[in-house]
């Protein structure tokens, strides 16, 4: 009956990873340098440790909200990288852009897709809702490196690689925002959230198998009911897991239509025929995943409903995690007072009190991530009813949300398994001892002894607080003999022949 | 310009067709009469003219919540005459239910499956979460109304077919319930939200192609934008309802696979093997759907994923009917103050006070619905999370969340299309005459005059209120011929070859 | 540690209360003889033995959507009668309606609120989204039903009592929906919600009195913690609703202030100076509560905050809600194989296999109708969003959103408290028991043999399985009287003087 | 009609304040030096650089969940200064706490408060649900803080003042989480979105007192309607923050009981009888902000019901928002296709390719706060739902979402107040033209006239085109000089005497 403890193992390790992640803590310290960046509104000044120009600069002077944690997901960003660089081929082959210029906006756009220019991205979520200050950011940055990487770093803000005549050719921010939205949630889904989401089923299927043989009582209205084996218990989880898998995996057709090649409205305007095909065989080539064209541009700028719909799938296996973890934390709650069935590895100390105390943390974290995804799927069901005309004005909310809940989920399985799942031990005399000392195995006197006695024998117990066998035997409906042969919980875990 | 009206036939119809619903109204009056029916608890007295028994009637006693809108839906009552009735034939089939019996039990059955039958499913949503006292409701109302089949009226509530052994032979209401959840989801969705779906994608469609030839203004962040014909603003939405169509189709594989066979806790305990199997096809036979029995019957008595999944879908394609109906209202606004570019039929007066105010209700009603949706979506996700070990006691406010959110878009989809869309008319003239106010047409000069000429003449124009030509003519930019040859809208629809 | 039975007497009782809820039933049947109603579109046939008109029953026609569950609430009818009983009044008073005019108006009112002419409401919530055909409904059913009253029942049609000019006399649709939403939301909230509430709060306050002295294991993160009284921990749930009510209450003031007055855009064209208050001041003698007129109109007709208000105070209190019926059903769990420290009150069985399994039922139509509320609440703050300009068109479905909530909690409550927490038994033996196996007692010994052999002794008792004391005297640390004497739960339930 | 533009300074400023936000970017290159930190497990690793100690850096190896933005809210941490500053002076005052260890980790504590030491606090959201593991962090930062106060650097990790018996005392993880997260919430709603709400309603009422005179035409179910002013219809928008900031106001007191002092389950086991009230009395010193100690501790750690509360009514007010700015955008669109009555600023380009084209992009980025508040709060219900026996372990998910929703309004109105709303200018030209164009402004001619002739008009108008002033003399009803005199519009904006 005792908590396993998992030794952890105190090597050194970064005491966190997150210098991976995008910061702008000591930005301002060096603001020591500027240069004038200008766009259709005149100059600006910015800092010239910088890559980005007037209209991120504006945009990070205008929109000053939720600044803590709100800036464009990383995923975004790598994405702009992605789809830049598929542009930047594309327009080269289609005899619109300049080789040479092609060439240098790849090379910046490779640094993008490597994590290296994060720092230049620096505007948050909350801007305008087709995200056209993003898409200049990423037009602007990678205008001024390929300048730099042409060996002129003294030109940056000259448009020498114009942000919108090369790097934005052929494209707007209202198809650019929503094609990156998609390659976004694509490629953290594919290699982030399936991966997790199927080694917890394989962690949830080995404990399956290792519980087989262990037979429990099952509960119903959370009451005392017909036995079970462990593993048939966890059984059940593995298969949610499985449809959950299925269920994500459903939405990728959707997410891999790329509304490259809408441009500003959906009707393809300032694009040659062919363009948007072309595009979506770029980013595959880049990415690996098999992208194509929307088939209709209009649905694409004006609607996001895909990513409603990968977000009605996320909260769905949201709704399975959180049962999986809920109904694990019960069975393992106690020591003494509790269900007492599991016992869940012991990561942390839980209380300077009380020894043996050990508290399900890795279930509340993840139980409280599925409350954060079920609360970011009704930002985003909002947000995705609120298209108007020829665009839906809510792209950075939406994709931030989703992006969210993917890593969330993603991380939470991880931790879970590892943390939790993996060391789960069934208290097999305490879950062995509670099954015979329930009432309801006597069901199976049914056959012999018929209904009104099983009845009779049963009230009795329950009544006088007997056991099943105290009960029969006070009664002499049976010998100890035979009830010991007749009332068999193994003989009560499937279907008869 | 003129709106247009939709002549209504006035002919003689029943007021509203409400009699097909299942109301109590004058049922106390008649309790002049009643019987004693009995259960574990003892007896009961029950309204003579009704066939429910003993545990039914304690449930009408003892949950009166929300009685005036939340009885258990219809079509969960048909999916148990479907479910008993197949249930009958396995077991007889079997040979563990008499011939005579089951023959018995499959006419009541059917009865209930006509609808004949529904004064005498009197139970409200708000009961036990298993739904049992439902099952038991029906279960007590076969084994009555079969015994007056069998010729027997006078002997109702003796049991002779016994609601429990007979009727609920191998059941357990853990998984009748959700047997019945699925085939009930799967028939309304089936038969009436698909086909409505599918109707609705087929008007809008015919009206893509009416408009193909009516070139419009563009909006994005509902600002002037590039111009697309109507025909592609409405092809957009045709898109979103052929994706919504496959959204919900994408879920049924799932509904169609049946918990029945897991009978309490899942592991099929008072089946015999094969049970299971022989049930989804019964049911298969008996609605020309071809349903199976579930992998896992612990995942589909504990967790009800596959409604969640569903509410989800439903909820993604209600998010696209919102932004349908909610641009179709704005394009119609007016009729002199606002967009104007399309007029909705009259169905209807708007005010007693100004003709010609015509307001755009169907498009309200629709928009109301989606809110229904949005927030049943809510109930089902909680609800979802929420099974406890052996099953998930949420079944019966998951299944009537769905089955009115199914009711509800079939429902409005319906209305919308017939008072609606089919009626809806182009304001060419109006359509036409801002198209050609518009500023943004200036983009086609670029190639000719040059960017800054071009944006100086839009300059111009949009400070002193002029149209593009006037600025155009103002400025000496261009003669008025070869501004017409110039600005034509037809030649920014789409790509270029 | 028995369970306890609540007789339920069987008296005979009407089957269930379902007459006075609105049902429409036998209408067509009736539909032998019709008379020709009109309106600005013209004629159009009536069911001649219903009172309602021309604008009706385009509607009926129009809107078939959800007619099965969704018909505007009756508390909305009632508070149609009380507003224009009361603009009966005041316009009399004002001297814009004549005196017999007036009275006979107000005697149609006096029905409608006395329920007598539901049959006469057919219409549905999803309709126009200002509720407009559901106010023509009561001006025609009140203008009807006024000349029959007059003694003249064959010029019914006739508008002798003009619908518009004298029963909708100096109002809109625009102002009178909303007013009538306040008062129906005010009246079910403080006649239904706010007394239930209380009295389940006096029953929770009723039950933590009664086991002021039982001593528990307390438990926090599912795991045995420092001990409480069970009366403490019913606390704890008073507490919740001594606050929910307040939270309700605190609603009230703002849907107390009335719309009326505002007419089509909140400016009171066509009101006489004074119109406002005096209809504030009819409505509140006509139902003795303090209704005003809302000091900006403007807000009063576009928004509707103040139901987004209502029904998140409410929603609030379901979280509570929801919390104590969880709590309680766990600790009821068992009989044998979970906490089964509660007994809660058997109504009927639970399994017809195993005698003793009670299901708390009523727990779980609880928690049913808090996802119900907490669904609705997201359908009405959706909607509350979508004002547009003078008018918010989302009035039904907001109103019958927060009438539902309202009286599903109510009746939940009622439920609850009646056939739950009354009948609730502490299982005192299994309490005391497992308190006193529970390892967090050592806790006490700090003090006097030091935190280190403290921690020994819990440390030992949890590798071993032992008790506490067994543990201690194994370790000789105490002697058995010393443990005695200091090892009492009793002295840790409070802070220390 | 011209579009007004705010000439944005282009003074230097840093670039954007973002290093005021945590972050931990650069911590890993420095983890050059460990020291060795103990706990209950034993053991471990900590960069030197760092105060925190054992327990925080088992969780942040343990929980690697959302890092890249899902820390713990800086004000979680702010609120932790000043609560363990005041335990220690009240633990001082009675005499437990040696005044020495009392006067250093007050020290420590007021450099939490100043935000000097946020790089000590590297966890995430997504950890244990009573926030234990941040409470520790917080202890072992101040303890190691004090320590070095004391002069002794070196003995970091010597736990001479302890973390949990002095920094602790009195204290328990599932008392302080609560108290910090009212303190938090109360100090960001008091200090940041009151004033900021008040600031915007504020700008509201200046723009409803400069547009009084302008009248213009009413919009319902988007349809023209009878007119009213420019100022009336912001009067809306002002009275529905008015409404807004009473609703917040109204949750303060709630927020303002502090659960500190309830100790493990509530019960106070471990503090001295007044220290409750105590704590309640330093935290209103130290934040000038009354706060008391909560009636009922029970209630105040199983629940939070108060934060769900709270953010209820930030919803509400969101809902508001929403409304206010979606009316904007559209009474801004255009410039020449749309409603076009109202001009934004233009803060930023809108488009390369169209002069003119300003977009709403403040009202995109404020809408979309809205949608990201009423996700937020539907998690924050959800894991209010969910609290367990003695404890509610959604702590940290639930403050973080109420913290983030009020951070996000408060910056989003702020944002929106000076970038959009104080910008805002009125196209009077416009309003003008269609005003008079309108038909609604027949009416007025009823009662010269008769309704009939009136009616005739207007439909006469509708069908061909025509102004109402042209309709009306082509039928020589009125001669110019008499329609002049009687149609007008500003003596239909409010009641009559």
């Amino acid at each position: 009956m005792l908590r396993q403890t998992i030794n952890k193992v105190s090597l050194i390790k970064p005491s966190f990873q997150a210098d991976k992640y995008r910061t702008f803590s000591t930005m301002s310290k060096q603001f020591q340098q500027y240069r004038i960046e200008t766009d259709a509104f005149g100059e600006i000044k910015v800092d010239d440790s910088k890559l980005w120009g007037a209209q991120t600069q504006r945009s990070l002077e205008n929109f000053d909200i939720g600044r803590d944690n709100c800036l464009m997901p990383e995923p975004v960003i790598k994405s702009f990288g992605i789809l830049k660089k598929s542009a930047a081929i594309v327009n080269s082959d289609l005899g619109t852009l300049p080789k040479d210029i092609s060439e240098n906006i790849q090379k910046a756009c490779d640094e993008i897709i490597a994590g290296k220019l994060n720092d230049h991205f620096p505007l948050v979520v909350f801007q305008t809702g087709s995200g056209t200050q993003s898409n200049m950011n990423s037009n602007e940055v990678i205008s001024n490196r390929a300048i730099e990487l042409m060996g002129q770093p003294d030109k940056k803000g000259s448009k020498l690689i114009h942000p919108n005549n090369h790097v934005n050719q052929a494209q707007s921010s209202n198809d650019t925002f929503p094609t990156v939205m998609h390659i976004a949630a694509t490629l953290e889904i594919t290699n982030h959230l399936l991966p997790e989401l199927t080694l917890l089923k394989d962690s949830l299927k080995a404990k399956s198998d290792e519980f087989a043989h262990i037979i429990k009582i099952g509960r119903t209205h959370l009451q005392d009911a017909t036995p079970l084996t462990l593993g048939q218990e966890f059984s059940g989880y593995v298969q949610q897991l499985i449809n959950g898998i299925e269920r994500v995996e459903k939405t990728l057709p959707n997410l891999k239509k790329l509304a490259q090649g809408g441009t500003a409205v959906g009707t393809g305007l300032n694009t040659k025929i062919g363009f948007d095909v072309k595009i979506a065989e770029e980013v595959t080539k880049e990415t690996g995943i098999k992208f194509e064209t929307a088939p209709n541009k209009f649905e694409a700028l004006a609607a996001h409903d895909a990513i409603v719909e990968a977000s009605a799938a996320i909260t769905t296996v949201s709704a399975s995690l959180f049962k999986i973890a809920q109904d694990i934390r019960y069975l393992g709650s106690g020591p003494r007072c509790g269900y007492g069935e599991l016992s869940l590895p012991e990561n942390e100390p839980g209380s300077s009190i009380m020894p043996g105390k050990v508290n399900p943390t890795q279930n509340e974290a993840l139980t409280q991530v599925v409350c954060q995804i079920i609360g970011n799927n009704q930002a985003i069901i909002f947000a995705g009813t609120q298209g108007q005309f020829e665009l839906n004005v809510y792209k950075p909310v939406m994709i931030f949300n989703l992006l969210q809940s993917v890593k969330l989920m993603a991380d939470a399985c991880k931790s879970f398994r590892i943390h939790c799942v993996d060391g789960i031990v069934a208290n097999e005399e305490k879950i062995h001892k509670i099954l015979h000392e329930s009432l309801m195995l006597v069901t199976s006197l049914n056959s012999k002894i018929g209904y009104d006695m099983a009845s009779k024998i049963a009230k009795n117990a329950h009544k006088k607080g007997l056991t099943l066998k105290e009960s029969t035997l006070e009664l002499k409906a049976l010998s100890s003999e035979e009830f010991d042969a007749i009332v068999r919980p193994e003989n009560m875990i499937g279907p008869k022949p």
